[in-house]
């Protein structure tokens, strides 16, 4: 895999249109300019088939979805598919509640979404219609391991196969799968998890990545992994110099994601293909 | 008092659903994962319920309350008191608007809150059923000094006793009282009035904390406002070294509260019981 | 120009009522605090003219405008005229939607506010009636430069005639008009682009100003824009001595308001008067 992600994001610079949830939004603009692409967020029904209109991407995340956002959700992303602009679905904590659920599976049949990036609890209950999400993490009976990495990964291009979208599961190891081929991923720190909406901003960071290699958005999303990962690892070797906490972490995060070059990635991305 | 809050919290992990204004929602959320537990913010009133049930406890913010997000208050929170979840209630700017005052009491009155947690001026509303809040700060001539102590704190009981709730009052001097107990905590320091929702944070905090010790939530009050006072302690002094202001002050606090141990608290705690 | 601008937010402390986008909004927050005066967000339409009525100004900001927020903001708005408090229009994204170039318009008929702050392609919707928006970026196009600054700065007096209000113009280039008498600062910094809300942070920042210098609001403008523009440069003076990025430099921005005083202003304002 040739790394050229960061160059393609600060070169054509993506507009990318976000319905996401007000708990980490802020976080999801910071990174999304940390990466060379530009943030807007708007969630009226009225406005929002039109604002993705002069945008490149749209990410469509439903952590604080309501009976407003919804209808804007499904209206921005029928536009966006129709457009031919690249659509992200992060279904949070599908399997929590009857309403994520439905919601989740209504976008990915009505919009029909290019990438789908959730924890395994969430896809799963993506893929079964039902969950056992606990709140917003995975189930601990549903995590990936080296041990069922070989199984899960041929569910997922199976999955991928069937909904003709790319399929990121996101934990301790990270997949890309389309229906042929997938991106097996193991950068990152478990401090990650220490944080508020490290799964939202990399929702928002690989909607960016999708627009700016749109011709092979099963790469976008690996190397869109791998440089989260590192940014992961290099601001956790940052904070231990600073006896900081998972605040400081955040903004650490954040800032190495905009100091991040596809050089730095050669380096030290850690992935296979399988 | 033993101080064992710390190590309750990161043991049991409690999955805490915040109902909460979108001003502070993303420090609510990190300062939670700090103190080791999780969080989870749902406002919508077709989930609410459902969502509340798979969590530990609920804490109700009304700082940006609004048309939709009062039903799911009263949604959940009935489900919480229902499952014999704690339920904390922060009561923001009741006494500046007529919707926010009646909310409180609605919601005092509806979902029996277990620990009701304001400044002086926003308890005093509740008490009464009106106010003289100066938008969400307390009013000059409500504050608690140590010259009227002692009457604050009996009435703090006398109101602990009516609601049959923790009555928790913070300022400069803070209270955790119930009808026959009042801590009495002298931690803390100024600048922590010098960043958004130190108050938000100390709630969502505190309705961890109340899971963690639900055997006894006026103590796990007190150790609350303990652990968050000698982080606004240390964070200060932290701060001190980097010639920095408020914004980097709120990185610093949730850091503190990230690092904070029992054994800090044996140490630092200032308090007493009257 | 004498700097008093620090000064007197200090001395009055201005409680200043905020309806503006979840996406900055905690930023918001915390420059105000930073700056001397209390934020108070309030948005639900049944308390928004009875919260503005307790506060000393109001910003209204449609970052991320709804069904809801509108009504709220038309009626704090007429309040807060009717009161004689300081209203400031931030019309994000004017020219990207029809939602938000109506939404504009009827406040800046309805309301009329006493300052307009937004990018020259949000100003000239308003004053078009149509638009050019990139998102909520400026257009490149509409961009001022040392080239086009007389006859944008007679365009600006023009408006600022026609409106009633104080006409600000921010970019490279900052631009505080009214009829009479336009500021032209150089201060700031490019580093302020690459994080989200500091067009956002500034509209609120100078809702204070114009509560705390209510008598020369055109002044308080251009102080307010002299300040910002400094703190930003002091704060990429810091970041380049930490090797940090855009999230890092957001915090050290709001620090810097917060260390903000009116002899820095003395020292390092850039700014002429045509």
């Amino acid at each position: 895999m040739k790394f050229d992600l960061c160059a393609k994001l600060h070169e054509s610079n993506p507009l990318v249109h976000c319905i996401t949830n007000y708990v980490t939004v802020n976080d999801c603009a910071n990174i999304l300019l940390a990466s060379g692409s530009s943030p807007i967020m708007a969630d009226e029904p009225e406005e929002a088939a039109e604002m993705t209109a002069i945008c490149s991407g749209l990410v469509l995340n439903i952590g604080t979805l309501n009976a407003r956002t919804i209808p804007a959700m499904l209206s921005a992303g029928k536009k966006a598919h129709e457009l031919g602009h690249p659509v992200l679905l992060d279904p949070v904590g599908a399997g929590a509640t009857r309403l994520r659920t439905d919601t989740a599976i209504r976008i990915l049949e009505e919009v029909r979404p290019d990438v789908i990036r959730g924890n395994i609890s969430e896809i799963k209950t993506l893929a079964l219609g039902s969950g056992t999400t606990r709140g917003v993490d995975a189930a601990e009976a549903d995590k990936v391991t080296e041990e069922n990495l070989d199984p899960v990964v041929a569910w997922a291009k199976g999955l991928a196969e069937k909904t003709n979208a790319v399929i990121v599961i996101t934990g301790a190891i990270d997949i890309a799968a389309d229906s042929k081929k997938a991106y097996i991923i193991r950068n990152g720190h478990p401090m990650m998890a220490s944080i508020t909406g490290s799964g939202c901003m990399l929702s928002a960071y690989m909607g960016a990545a999708i627009c700016a290699k749109a011709d092979n958005k099963t790469e976008a999303c690996a190397q869109c992994l791998c440089a989260m990962g590192v940014a992961g690892e290099r601001a956790y070797a940052k904070l231990q110099k600073m006896d900081g906490g998972n605040s400081t972490y955040r903004d650490l995060l954040i800032d190495e994601v905009y100091k991040m070059t596809d050089a730095v990635l050669v380096q030290e991305a850690k992935y296979e293909v399988r």
